[in-house]
């Protein structure tokens, strides 16, 4: 059985490779590459994957879900600079797939073991990717 | 080839425990568990797994499918309240996650064995639920 | 200039005339009336009407006003039955018109004068209503 | 890591089969066997499965997935009338089915042979498929 | 007070004007103009506006309302060629303009005159007609 | 009669007010004003009101109306830092109603007088302003 929570943050980011000349990276990331940041409306679904719990017919409390995701997620990315702000991403490029993966990271750490784990992330609304683990 | 039907139907429901406090359904379902119920438009996708029909082109009539979910499920379960009205829910609490393996485990009756099935179950456009048989 | 701020709610409700024989009530409102209720999730979009701020940019503060609706109205009738649990449904049939007309009532007295209100209202994703006063 | 690009295509179609009497044709697809065709606005979602190239951040480029989906299966479909003008369904019924699969198989000969393909096609907001490859 | 219900219906169309060139046709109404046709899901708003009666809670009840779409529009136009099938048509172009003209006096003609009338017409996600009369 | 093109952007901004304290900043704008942006999918609704031109069946050709706004409007904030690219927003804070603000006056001054003109503008799924000119 899985569940899954679906949440929203807005972000700022930046594509571009430092070890590239402008040129290169204007070629392969084209406007997603201007130096001042563009941003998104990202929507997060996090799927957990578990046991229906007898006594309470979840497989996981959904608010407790919600809230791992405010604590963990929304505050460390919500409304932030995800170059400059998120030391998540002071090495590694903020793309779709990279958020994700490290999403994905931080509540894999937080979740009980027990439970499977898949995130979701819409960069826009014809954009979008899904990491759950190697 | 998978192929899904998308459904709804509207319901009242209530989460709560008899063996408990009413401290403790408060604590565990907090507003779901208001006594007077509340309610939901719930969205159900019924996703078929199986050949296409060289014949037709269908993996299965989707109008028939269509029906098919509309006498066994709407019938039962569209314009009810899950707790008092439908036997399904007698001893099982009507939480999202029982309301998919009601679904799945009637409709894997009415179909065909050669076909797969797995059903996903929006409660709100934030929590959603998946089930496909253990 | 309008803005708006979109919210949901989840409740239980049923339709009938207490004046009305069963008969009637079932002829009317069909599987509407059922006795035990059924649900809905709601959703409200409440446009504001005004002047912008030079100041903020803002016609309202949306923060501000989402806390307005959580407080005066998600307060009042999220996860409730309407035709139990709420006084504003005791003498008024809760069909999504007159909810629609209570929300606006509600919120057109704490809000300033200067601004206008219209208030939607989502039943299901194929019935709406709004309304914004005579 | 999975990624995916959402497009839309409009088009003509009719079901019918040449071996069946009209009776039998308008008994097994309904007005979908309308002799002048009718149509739909086709969502495609075409998933990309592989890894992510560390000096891009990227599973493939989006915008080369899109202009791929453009030169390949919007200059095929969008505007045409699948029975008249699309040597694919000459003798292929255009199903939503087959026109998943067809598509599949195009994307498929033209991608890179590390990457995994899926590709998912909505024909109305309540009917979809899904086509993975056998 | 204003009631919306929300429908679909599935259509084959083309755009062309029969004193025109095939030139001038694809120079104005490009791939619109493809001979044999393309189609879209359109989808209808129908927006009455009135008065709630009191013994009912409704401005007008939302099943009658569907039931008069189903009868008048969807019978006339689901799964139909708009140019071939359709004698509204014969002498005016399928535009979305057109046929949202065209829903609004057939429902105008059958509603009662206490009520207002105005339909929206989408005929994909990103294009949308209004007619509220004159 | 309406007719309406919808198409989104993406752009970074920041909500400050440059004769405010940082703290007033913060009281007012909350993480709105952040100092190194976050950004969001803008959809924007561009409506036009006018006559159906008799030849063509249309109010207006959406595929120039969508040319225009490209042009126009994605060309100047598509991918962009409002705050920092754009000369609209040297003096008048990047608010979603300023922005509508913007939006309307530029397509105002390039379109046809014999149309009316009105800009609908999200800035996340929950917060929408709307302006038709004052």
């Amino acid at each position: 059985m899985k569940v899954c929570r679906r949440e929203t943050f807005n972000a700022a980011h930046r594509l571009f490779n430092a070890h590239w000349s402008d040129e290169k990276n204007m070629e392969v990331f084209g406007k997603c590459s201007n130096p001042n940041f563009h941003g998104h409306n990202y929507v997060l679904e996090t799927w957990i994957d578990g046991e229906i719990d007898e006594e309470t017919g979840y497989v996981i409390d959904l608010k407790k879900l919600k809230d791992l995701i405010r604590d963990e997620i929304s505050e460390r990315f919500d409304h932030r600079n995800l170059n400059l702000d998120c030391v998540e991403f002071e090495k590694l490029k903020p793309s779709a797939e990279n958020i994700a993966f490290v999403i994905w990271n931080i509540l894999r750490e937080k979740l009980d073991a027990k439970y499977g784990l898949s995130v979701r992330l819409w960069e826009t609304e014809n954009n979008v990717v899904e990491y759950s683990g190697q």
